[in-house]
């Protein structure tokens, strides 16, 4: 049985204590690190895997460590060393994004962003600390405003931040010179699935010329898509949505949605920028141990 | 100088308490009766009409009104009349409407629309009173959230009813047949003035080819589009979007936005189904006081 | 009662007996002019009006007819002369497509049409005897094979005729510069009702590029589609698709499509060149009696 | 026979001696004056009408002084009414446009425009005088640099004024907020037939959602475009194009081309802003004449 | 010279005895092994090779044996070891593409495909017998009614099945979740050769926003196109068509058509989902022996 | 400090004196064969490196050059002998990117071209040389008109040539069969570097449905774009432009576009037929010297 530890990671995961996809995978490979041995470290992997549907940077994490701890013969050390190398290879991996990513950032340019992804604000905050002059645009993604979160970190690090409802995009969409954001899990065939409001997003891009970039680790890249499964899209709780609504309203919350391939230009990663046709090789090249 | 009753007409109009194209054209047009001669009506069109930017169907009103009592010799009593004329075109338009737009409802069919339009409603229920089946899609229409009000309205009329955020029209537009908007104002070249998220929720529609219908009254056309004049667009306070916004966020907050012609199917009006771009020809041959 | 002559002019329409939309209109109103008073009028009208679904041209005969005819005191003598006086009038409106719709063949062009529509074939062999050199693409249009029609008229008028599958269109329309079909209804938004498969073309010469022009007579405009009503899509029976289809095979077999106006580059009519866009204004012009 | 002045008036129309739809109309008409009698005047007419290919303002203006000319019993008297009336038609056109036209020129934006067209440069410079800001790109229009004659007379005008080759329009139009371009002829159908590389412009404006107007006058419709006739395109001389190409090298120099009336949001005319689907039936309600 | 086994196995494939890309694959092989010596190998793969031009996957067997043949000794032995083996991989890949691919078929879900293919047909009928409800459109596939053979399969397997014409499939398709067809070659590019009427399918989801994927064995890529070479697209007799067309009618037969990759959302192989555009990198990866 | 051939060829280079990637990459091989040790290497390598900012196919040469001859004992020699493979890397990169591409040219077939190429006259003269029947359509590309040089190399080696103006080029884009356009460099995401006017000419074939290729060698990837660097877009004199403007015309000259990935079909490379979507995977299996 899963100890104490595994237990309130897997439920602060579950019911969002834990956010941000690294946080979530850090907390996950923290718990598994107190797995006793080989047979409790099977139980973990399962039991966390399915805290929540669409995180396959922690899933990989979990697929990692377990596959390299079941090749040595000292479980307890390699279990550590394995736990602490993945949080080092997510770690360095934003950090390369951000470096790779803000050399994207023109001068004088304007940026357009939704919801809240640190991989979106890392590029941002480094284009900035090397004195590149620019201006954002936060869609705020009801229902839960992640996009506030996004606005309060750029402005105060000093990056000229404007907020706007999810439907204004297409009124300033124009004025874009690129719009650059997240993502939750890449797919086999090179989609993106990310915070709902995205694939409109990309749409609008492509109907305005705009490029449209996407920042994100190579490690969330999801095995499974490769085998036909597609990527679960979570429905959460209407109250989200609407505290009270009227009798006979269905309140409809998905959380995610898909944006396809061939709408997205480019995409920054932690091996350089890429298109999105290219995720599926250069994951088979760089992390050949995701797929079995 | 315009009397007390003049003067609240203009402060509820101004102050949004009284809502709704109808409305605020009944609201002025009774404030204009109190007009005491010639010049004072002269000034109290003048005044009303600047009470809000985008109200073409009140400002049409007023100089529809101004337009046939000059040519009177009773003034007080023509007033009267014209005044109540064109309320009573107002709500004959709405009911023409109403019967022609519940037509296009067809059987089993799933319709999206956006924010709340009294047209639209009244399409969708006098549909339902001819014992139509058909389910509703509404988006919220951040910030002010008007879709509750329509979502409200819909489901207490026994249309079954499904309520989501902004972001989620992509999401579900691929199992639409239909998307139907009203209009706050139309222009020259056939373009619909409408709540900000209508040109998207269009742009949308025409990638999946999902028709994409207006219902508006040829009423609400604004005669000096023709002249050149750019539909005004007003700018509201911040402080709808996000109350209390950190430092250095700018919140930008637009109330419409601009549809093109060329993404929309047909227009509903009070004269039956139009293409867009035979509004401006319409309008010609049916109101021609609209222009001087 | 209606008489034999009715009830065999409806029976042939209705069983497909009489094809093409001009033959049609001249059978009902051949048979109308058995009436013998006002009465028997106005049930005729009602009982051919039935006949088929999608038949404007006959539809509008019937009404022009009924209501030139109330409006003279010498019932039978103005029965003959106006049901002759709209024969002469569809007569013309094709010589005029035929010879107004010739000039916009060009020397040494591909053309490219589907089904049979007396409209092209007129235009066809019009821009033939001014010995312009062209060569037409003809698809076979499934079920019924009616491009079979259409490639024996045109290669018997002497012109260079191919015959291709349904299937084929997407392989020769970048060779083609022009796609020239008919029309079954004309609506309100300026959508034209025609042999299914016409919408497809239209998609698919939008894409390469290619003009897309229609050949129709105003007067198969439908003046109901303008309150609301939309252009019924008959769907035929399945055997004409697949004689014998093995169990549990639904066959769906629906004779028309809409193609949208947006799709639409020209329409040739008896009143001259028109965008789509305008074929209701022109139509309030020319024929008001259309509407009542 | 045609006299000296309108041999002289003749030749120097189709030698470019006189350039420009409007002067080129003057000419045409000044020189009409000297007709003697009604026999004369349409020998002159048909003369004058072939100078050049795509000259309608003119050939409308000859039709116009011959139709009204033909009902008045004083030939000489009316010859000079009716000329100099059209004549004034057209001066007093151009000023409605520009008056119209700077009103869609909005503060701070910028605007591509390409060759050299009379009613562009009017409405911009009635924009300048009203005191906007803006700022234009002028596309040089190879083969005759024709921008340069725009670019000239913008900047002499005080306007902010960017120059570039024909192919840098890709790379700055995503910053533009209007494209406005002239017109040589308008067809039935709605299409704008003006300079060569006009057509690619509209493709590119389109695929940025880049704002595209043509300022024109209604008197530039082509009435013979209604009956099927196609708008001559010119092919030029290819030694415009290069002065001595090698052998074997063909060089072609259309010097017009074919905008579709979809790729354009509106027309700035005398009577208006439109869509330029409502050409034909504004210029059947406005100029009856130009119909026979 | 070749033998008997090899004649008939020659005239089977090239009269179409024989159909289907992997029975003719096996045919060829079977055929392969009666070979006696290394040089008589090598005149039976030019000989088969030759039998009918777009057959890539039988290609690549008789290449993959004759490479790997050519480096053992033992000459008989391994030339029916090497047949056996590429006749198991083309079957273990039908397997694997049906496990893959029947977890792309959402419940609920309407899918639309077109003639028949052994690949599609197993990824369906794979669904079905995992419990999925869905509901097929096949398109019948002019001239030769292969979409009966696809429509009898899967009917008899109890799926819901209705069939269309192929001029029906612009109706259809937004009610439809999914295209799912077969391919008969594999470009460098990421093209697919396929049945004609394919991209036009293809177009036509792309204008309805419907996900377009492809079931396909890697091995029918074709190794020559890396070279320059375009697939060559086989024309057919004209009485496939129109059994007696009439004098002058030329009737066109061409068998298959290109859908560029871009019209294409994914791939089911037998090494996962793939981009089009990785089908080139993946076959390196997989079939180092198809590039010499 | 660098000596006198390092001077010229510098000098060269930087004043256009020396023209066109491979002549430049070869005069900067040529001139880093001076280099007396290790340390002027590098001093050489970082000098001739800046003497244009768009030239990858030179600097990898250097870089070639630099990484292999950094592993060898003998400076001397190896220096001599990587400079020299290199450039004959560059020499059969060209036969072969011609070999290849002429399969691609189709009998009596119609092609595009923009600017001046080698790799795309090879080809077409390739296909030449293979008695292919076609014709070529050139566009001059102002400034510098290039598109001469291209017509003259064609027509002398007996290709039918056109020329046109660039704005003519959406004139004659319906009847090509085929773009074909150079690169001076390719990026990471798979967008191509070439002339100003490509990516117009680009956006055009889409519209039209033109398939759209790219000749160019792999050695053009610049390795920089994969670190997040955009390649530089060099903006020349205003004179090239406008010899002398008027007072206050601001003439913008930039030398090159970015043509999106998703509006290349192909790319004829010499490792082959590409999707430009696999530039990157290419180069990293064929060339790994590039990445560090």
């Amino acid at each position: 049985m899963a100890g104490k530890i595994v237990q309130k990671a897997y439920s602060d995961i579950k019911n969002l204590k834990i956010q941000g996809a690294t946080n979530i995978a850090i907390a996950a490979l923290e718990a598994l690190k107190s797995a006793k041995d080989r047979r409790q470290l099977s139980e973990i992997v399962l039991l966390l895997s399915s805290a929540r549907p669409t995180e396959p940077l922690m899933r990989n994490g979990l697929r990692y460590v377990a596959f390299n701890v079941h090749q040595h013969y000292d479980f307890k050390n390699s279990l550590g060393f394995w736990a602490d190398k993945y949080i080092q290879m997510c770690k360095s991996a934003l950090e390369r994004i951000a470096e790779i990513g803000s050399k994207r950032i023109v001068n004088n340019s304007k940026i357009m962003t939704h919801c809240h992804s640190t991989a979106v604000t890392s590029v941002l905050k480094k284009a900035k600390d090397k004195y590149k002059e620019f201006e954002v645009y936060v869609c705020e993604a009801r229902p839960l405003f992640q996009g506030r979160i996004t606005a309060k970190e750029l402005a105060s690090h000093g990056i000229k931040t404007n907020y706007i409802v999810d439907s204004a995009k297409g009124t300033y969409i124009n004025d874009m010179d690129l719009v650059l954001v997240g993502a939750d899990a890449l797919t086999a065939e090179g989609n993106v699935v990310n915070k709902i409001g995205t694939s409109e997003l990309a749409y609008i891009a492509k109907e305005a010329d705009v490029e449209f970039g996407v920042a994100s680790e190579l490690l969330k890249f999801d095995p499974v898509t490769e085998q036909g499964y597609l990527e679960p899209i979570e429905e959460r709780e209407p109250k989200e949505v609407w505290e009270r609504p009227p009798k006979r309203v269905k309140v409809r919350n998905p959380a995610f949605d898909v944006t396809k391939a061939d709408l997205i230009d480019f995409v920054v990663t932690e091996e350089g920028v890429l298109s999105p046709h290219n995720i599926l090789s250069m994951t088979h090249d760089k992390y050949p141990w995701m797929k079995r």
